[in-house]
């Protein structure tokens, strides 16, 4: 039987959120990655060193006993150097959402110009702090995307010296930016390198592969995968695995997100198997984003192997439900 | 207070269903509509005359004691002339759906080419019997139309005797092929006159205003504003109001079309007068049709008023609930 080693694999975006959720979610993320980017788009969102730490407390309290570390991050608004140097050793990246782009994010910025922002953005500079980004704007939902690259053209051309992640890219105009600024990486999404639009939208509509950025053309998802597939050094693996209850998933008016976490690693097997790319599947899950974020992981050995797997209709625990990606489906990897 | 009186308005693109269904829908068009042309897409398809004939009775015992009159159609398939010939009096038109393009249209025509069809459409030609169709190909959902276009150029070029309706059309490129053919007509929805893909997916996922074709970009929702509120000769109103129980609708795979009949008048009303356009209504809503199709429609005074009216949660009789567009809020006309 066909087998995979994975050497400490980070999911390099990821959505906890808090409380009964994160009870349920936590597990399904740690018992299978070292550690993973935390976003922190909570209610309210984590912007203080106070609420960072109770949250990074209240994580590690969920994982059960397995071995992982949540690099934290604030959610950006301005913040002054002094209070950056204080809280410069508990998080790993500041995350940056324009105002009411997605879930939770309804205290972002309200207009990304380059100088309103600078002392903060240069006090992150200078401390090494990376700016992580969801990068659209308002604009018509297939276009958000695209029409943000001149910000990220500003950000990183007015900062040559600051990190920026470019999060969750889902265009190739997001991919073709990686080669245009030696500061700008991205991280990919598991789901943005399967499907496209039409899965969403195409015939019936599917609430569980709703998420922001929407997914976009095939010619796009193509262009991620290039990327992905070749591990280019400047992408990462980001779930943006986003839990929400099942209810609110199947309602009118359902909430933007994926839940990947818990079937991940085994549908990137698959896929990178598929396109005879195994062997670069360790960069994109975790060297290229030690080396973009200057990280050493905890040791972590994870053993998949190629036998079908039957994703469950859902998670749960108390209260709360979730449904993940392909549930009900079978998948062609499983954990050892 | 403002009124406005129409005159025997017409919705030449409805899907009635059938059963309780039937029974809910049909007194929510009949009692505004004069006549409406009734879709045939049923399971089966309605393509023999007996199911024709059936079919057309139950809509008639459906109405309440309205006064209205269902413009028959039957399901596109390779029909004889002395088919046609036999059926002529009973029906205003031919409906052609690509197979599998949308609810129930797995018996649709597989490859829409000019030589294989050109029996049956010389026929029709020939017999004065209208083609309509539902113009999408099998590509990406927000190409689909457009890539239709090169089959209306050869359908309309081939048969220029044939009167052909493109229906519910949903962009500019369709808008554009008006002028280019002599005998291309088009049916516009209400819902694609008002919404963009940004109000189905853009903030929350919206099942209500899933439809096929789906919503496009503002730019394609302002091309058929411009024709729709100049009562261009060669358009006219066809709700496509397409009922799907709620249940269907808020599920997870929820089917495709928006639920206009009982409101389509007063948000036209509402829609031609924020343009300052009421004095066109006449023409789209039914002038236009009656020309384009050589119909003489029932006579029936529809009296509006600009009075504020609060659109009902759902539409519920027996077994059947259905969720109408602008549930629980309120539109700016009423029906006096």
């Amino acid at each position: 039987m066909d087998t995979l080693t994975l050497q400490s694999p980070l999911d390099m975006h990821l959505h906890l959120r808090d409380e009964q959720m994160l009870q349920l979610v936590a597990p399904l993320t740690s018992q299978t990655f070292s550690g993973a980017i935390i976003m922190p788009n909570l209610v309210p969102p984590v912007d203080t060193k106070e609420a960072l730490i109770a949250y990074k407390s209240r994580i590690l309290q969920a994982i059960d006993d397995h071995q992982f570390e949540p690099f934290m991050t604030l959610f950006f608004k301005e913040y002054s150097k002094e209070f950056l140097e204080s809280v410069k050793d508990e998080i790993t990246a500041i995350k940056l959402y324009p105002a009411g782009i997605t879930t939770n994010s309804e205290g972002g910025v309200e207009s990304i110009d380059v100088i309103s922002l600078a002392p903060t953005l240069n006090a992150m500079s200078e401390l090494g702090i990376p700016l992580c980004v969801h990068g659209e704007t308002n604009g018509f939902v297939m276009d958000r995307e695209k029409e943000f690259m001149n910000i990220y053209d500003a950000l990183a051309s007015e900062f040559p010296d600051l990190t920026i992640i470019m999060e969750h890219i889902t265009t190739k105009e997001a991919v073709d930016m990686l080669d245009r600024h030696d500061n700008l990486y991205a991280t990919i999404t598991l789901h943005h390198l399967l499907i496209t639009l039409d899965d969403v939208a195409g015939g019936m509509l599917q609430p569980h592969l709703f998420c922001k950025p929407i997914a976009k053309r095939y010619e796009d998802r193509d262009a991620l995968l290039e990327v992905a597939l070749n591990a280019h050094p400047k992408v990462m693996f980001g779930s943006d695995s986003a839990p929400h209850p099942q209810h609110a998933k199947e309602a009118c008016g359902c909430a933007a997100g994926v839940f990947t976490a818990p079937i991940a690693l085994q549908v990137l097997a698959e896929l990178f198997e598929k396109h005879d790319k195994l062997e670069n599947l360790q960069k994109f899950i975790s060297d290229n984003a030690c080396d973009i974020y200057n990280i050493k992981p905890l040791k972590k050995e994870i053993k998949l192997k190629k036998y079908p797997f039957e994703v469950p209709a859902y998670y749960k625990k108390g209260d709360q439900q979730v449904v993940p990606m392909y549930a009900n489906q079978t998948i062609q990897w499983s954990l050892m």
